[in-house]
């Protein structure tokens, strides 16, 4: 591991006017005349990304995709050359890097594209030749010369790639000052972590945590780069995301996930039979749809139903779907809510208890919470309800649970 | 020539806004229709440069410039995503390509770029995959892997280089409907040119003329690409830029150019000797200061003067020579006065007739119009005068001359 080196990432609302990239630029620059040398990915400023996104839908309500990656990957671009230049007007010398320059290739379909490996030279000789080196974070390029960006939370894994391939920690400033066993909007007592391991902030990431993506953790767990996130603003201390040793807090239940980006479809009256079932699962997965809980009911007069949860944001791709299907599997319903809210329980000491399944259970028992999908792995446990029961489920979890 | 293919370019204000690029895809996709292969070179929206350099105005007077480079080129990537989507809204075919994807390779300084050669491959490979090829005008890359833009005028520069390479005619669409005599907001009964030469203008624009930039129609001369400029709204008829032959109109004068964007620099006190006026036409050229009219009083006790004239965007640097001269050359006085208007009467037919010169000293004369600097080439006559006496100036030329 290289000390000398270090990424940093700066998020959309941390650049999200020109006197927050200079407040940026002043960070970076403290932690340069240490002696460091630093990489720093930024996301586009503020709201850019949604104005551009605005503009497509003007034009239609499902623009070409890979126009789209055209489009949107502006948005970064012009922070980093606006950053480049408060680092240079500060007599700092700096080059800015857009996805391609910085070698970053891709792969997968457009506007939700993985890095698939990093050609660091350029990076490299920049660092040598003592730069700050300002990256586009969310973008790439592929094998056919395509600009193309990573979907969501796409800055954080262009940050954690990065530093894999320097082999440096990796520090990603955001308007939140860590990693918090609960959402403090919605339980206000939460307590900061200041350690969480790969594996819980993957399941806490992937079940709707919102402070960083899957994808990011997954490359920091796979390369064991250090994670640290805190506020863009002050200096309180973060929380390292690293892997799970003995110096950390052992507690059974680490944190509560909440997201409210669930769209839960049914589809009943299916004929029993296997190929249906797998008729379903393929079409979402040819359209890219990802899938998250899934749950169905035991066959019952030669028929059963199934549910799974979704991203609101594939609404469009799931009514097309729903179409294909109708045609294809003959009688079946197909419905949709979308006042759903996912909550999970995570804890790598779950591995080592038994019984959490069943103590929640009594909690939303005795508190009247009924729940519509149960899913467990080794290290969570999630349930789908209805929205309305969100706030009151949350705060007698985090006050059971002591998160 | 392949008749059909086309380059067209649409400027910022033809594509100002989405009803606007609406529009121009209507347009284009009337020419597809025909059965033409079509590339559509097209700039940044509207006053997007303008907002982007703003921004960059916020962090520094004088803004790196690679980065500025950087900044900039968003804006035709934006444009040419948006217009490719509606092609494909359409049901047509379509791609964008940024600078460097339609393989636009440049040399020279960042802001001020200059195309030296075009990668056609990827743009000839769309067209004959049935494509509307999108392309971002006014941008490249250079041989160090940067982003560069090609300063004013660039998007022309983009269009009819294209149109070089794939040897065809193009197309530049405008808020003008076509080459005037005169400019037709200073002089407005001015008259609409059917064809002009090449040479014609050249100097029309190297003058300041303003539809069209000098680089792109030397490039068009070379290659002898026909360049048609039109208005993007409507169906009027516009002006063939050609080479010169007998079915134009034989006319000694062809048009009258007006610039305001005229500094004009005097330095007084120069130790006369030769080395002296080459210093400070070399220290001009080392920061790529373009310079105009030159003109030179004869010595005088041992001391002469010199006065030039430069676009007044270049005022910082100039500023910058002016420091480095004093200390270089001892003595000396500078001078900048910037509400100055140059004037030129422009006509191929003057290089067979003798007495245009004389005729106009006569008309300037006869109307109490005083001049400050003359220059003359073979094909033009240019004066500088203070802007007050603008207007009058143009109107008894444009009277006289019958443009």
């Amino acid at each position: 591991m290289n000390l000398a080196t270090i990424v940093q990432k700066y998020g959309g609302t941390s650049v999200g006017t020109i006197d927050k990239i200079k407040a940026v630029a002043k960070k970076v620059i403290e932690r340069k005349k240490e002696g460091n040398d630093i990489v720093v990915v930024v996301s586009a400023m503020g709201k850019t990304t949604d104005k551009l996104i605005d503009m497509a839908k003007q034009i239609s309500d499902n623009p070409n995709k890979r126009e789209m990656d055209m489009l949107i990957s502006t948005g970064e671009q012009v922070t980093i050359a606006l950053l480049s230049m408060v680092f240079q007007e500060n007599g700092y010398d700096s080059v800015s890097l857009t996805g391609f320059q910085a070698g970053i290739k891709t792969g997968g379909v457009h506007t939700k594209n993985r890095i698939f490996d990093i050609e660091i030279q350029n990076v490299e000789n920049h660092l040598k030749a003592g730069k700050i080196v300002v990256v586009a974070g969310f973008q790439g390029i592929n094998e056919n010369g395509d600009i193309t960006t990573l979907g969501r939370g796409g800055s954080d894994t262009t940050a954690v790639a990065l530093a894999a391939k320097l082999n440096c920690t990796c520090e990603i400033y955001t308007d939140v000052d860590g990693i918090y066993g609960v959402d403090p909007r919605v339980w206000p007592n939460a307590k900061k972590l200041d350690y969480i391991s790969y594996e819980e902030m993957m399941e806490m990431a992937s079940l709707g945590a919102g402070v960083m993506e899957t994808r990011a953790v997954e490359i920091g767990c796979k390369y064991k780069i250090p994670i640290y996130v805190a506020s863009t603003h002050g200096n309180q201390k973060g929380t390292y995301i690293k892997e799970y040793d003995e110096t950390m807090e052992e507690k059974v239940i680490t944190g509560l996930s909440i997201s409210d980006d669930v769209l839960m479809v049914t589809v009943n009256n299916v004929p029993y039979n296997s190929k249906n079932i797998s008729i379903i699962f393929d079409k979402l997965a040819k359209h890219h749809v990802n899938i998250d809980m899934i749950s169905q009911t035991a066959p019952f007069n030669g028929y059963i139903n199934v549910s799974f949860t979704a991203s609101k944001e594939d609404v469009n791709t799931i009514n097309e779907v729903q179409k294909e299907l109708k045609a294809e599997i003959q009688g079946i319903k197909v419905s949709k809510e979308s006042d759903i809210t996912k909550l999970s329980v995570v804890g790598i000491g779950m591995m080592k208890q038994s019984g959490v399944a069943a103590s929640i259970f009594t909690i939303f028992a005795e508190n009247d919470i009924e729940f519509k999908q149960v899913t467990t792995s080794e290290i969570s446990i999630s349930y789908t309800l209805d929205s309305k029961d969100k706030q009151k489920a949350v705060t007698v979890l985090a006050q059971k649970l002591n998160l």
